[in-house]
């Protein structure tokens, strides 16, 4: 196995500047689910870009420590007997020498987590919406009000201004009022305690509002606002390939790249005002 | 539970700009785990910035479909009966209305997964060393040595270059040399990336090595460093506050904020050519 599958994916898009749209393309990162199989047994899912799989599961072996040396693995591969063929390249099997012991209850044990759903994304798109149908949204959004919605999620980031260590997830109302902030290492966490804030004031299902985020939108962030039925997720960086593909089915806008009031959208642009030039 | 827990924390380090360094406070980002228990079973570990942890409970359950409203949780609260008084900020309990069914085997199918260690931070450093002991590792570096870095590894990086979507960590010898680069949506994937490059020629233990890191440095940074024996981790952004615990405990270097030829040391800089003036 080698440098295998694609890194990055050609996408079409809207590219909003200055209030105008105007069609584009622009290349996106894969993101893909890779299972890893020891002994036949799957021991985690981890969200990759694909290539360079072998590596990538040598090193998570070291790493944490379920191996000790180079030694100890006997063999890498890509599993091609799967159910689905379109996941064959996302299922490593890996061998370990005779004498290595694997404590399989330990590490369960010691697995930290958020979900997962399969082992494509194909798979990992239809779990999401098996839980949670595609949007029916009529919110709408005109291209400047995004505009200033940067700069309102700084505004409430004390901790960012001064560690420049953490992400921040903000959701928006409507009328751009920025309703709750939240600062984590973790940019699934800084999700999440938004999510969790609106559900303790019983604010679900989150229809008409914006979800803000300060880096990427992985998968996990797509579906996690999903989840909680938002419309519309924006970021300051770039959607993943996976984030993008279940956007497209669930009828989720991506809103990325938000820098000096100009932005791309990915996947349902019809939620942002005017028309494609 | 309200806004509990230190989100930042004040860190003493040495600042090196134009190959002087000085003695300098500067605040991290705090990182300690949280352990999820529902019913009483731990469910899941998640690393977070401690504060808000009953609105991450609450989004967490939500947004990974534990639980399909705030209707179905009955209770969240911090878990104060636990072996490790230290731990007892960092392990939630949540009750769920008696209705509610909760498929254990298939929540734990689902958990994608990197490795944790305990549900408190000093758990999680004594497990990562019981397995990757401290560094004894006489390697020096001269302060001008992590200028050229960055620009190297930026090189190497063509598919970040184009997407703006990706991370990086790269490999680089005593003298210099960019031994291997590589590039994911996930941080912690690209260095498993790297050190499998490094295990599958038998370059291990990375003992003289730097690694850099286009992010944060986070615990697990730091850990799967450690477990690679690399004495050096250096990052364009800030470490995490247990990060920093980690690397004073098992002698490991952590540079952060390499930009534009100027950095600031953490844990062991003694690594580090000069010494404070």
């Amino acid at each position: 196995m080698g440098d295998d599958g694609a890194t990055t994916r050609e996408v079409a898009l809207t590219r909003w500047a200055d209030g105008v749209a105007a069609p584009a393309h622009d290349v996106v990162a894969c993101e893909e689910p890779l299972e890893i199989q020891v002994r036949g047994v799957s021991i985690a899912v981890v969200m990759r870009t694909p290539g360079h799989d072998a590596e990538l599961v040598r090193g998570f072996l070291l790493t944490e420590r379920i191996v000790r040396g180079a030694d100890e693995i006997t063999s890498v591969r890509h599993c091609r007997v799967v159910a689905d063929p379109a996941a064959e390249d996302n299922v490593v099997a890996v061998g370990l020498r005779d004498d290595v012991a694997l404590d399989l209850d330990a590490l369960r044990r010691n697995l930290f987590a958020s979900a997962s759903c399969g082992v494509c994304g194909k798979a990992s798109i239809a779990a999401a919406m098996d839980v949670a149908p595609p949007l029916d949204d009529p919110a709408r959004f005109a291209a400047a009000w995004f505009a200033p919605l940067t700069a309102r999620l700084a505004a409430a980031q004390p901790t960012f201004a001064r560690t420049g260590g953490l992400h921040a997830a903000g959701l928006f109302a409507a009328d751009g009022t920025l309703l709750v902030a939240r600062e984590d290492v973790g940019r699934h966490n800084a999700v999440d305690k938004v999510v969790g804030w609106a559900l303790e004031r019983a604010r679900l299902p989150l229809t008409g509002h914006v979800l803000l985020v300060s880096g990427r939108i992985s998968f996990e962030i797509a579906q996690k606002a999903l989840a909680a039925r938002i419309p519309v997720v924006a970021a300051i960086s770039a959607p993943s390939s996976l984030a993008i593909d279940l956007a497209e089915r669930a009828s989720l806008t991506l809103v990325g790249f938000l820098r000096d009031g100009r932005f791309n959208v990915y996947g349902n642009g019809e939620r942002i005002g005017g028309t494609p030039s």
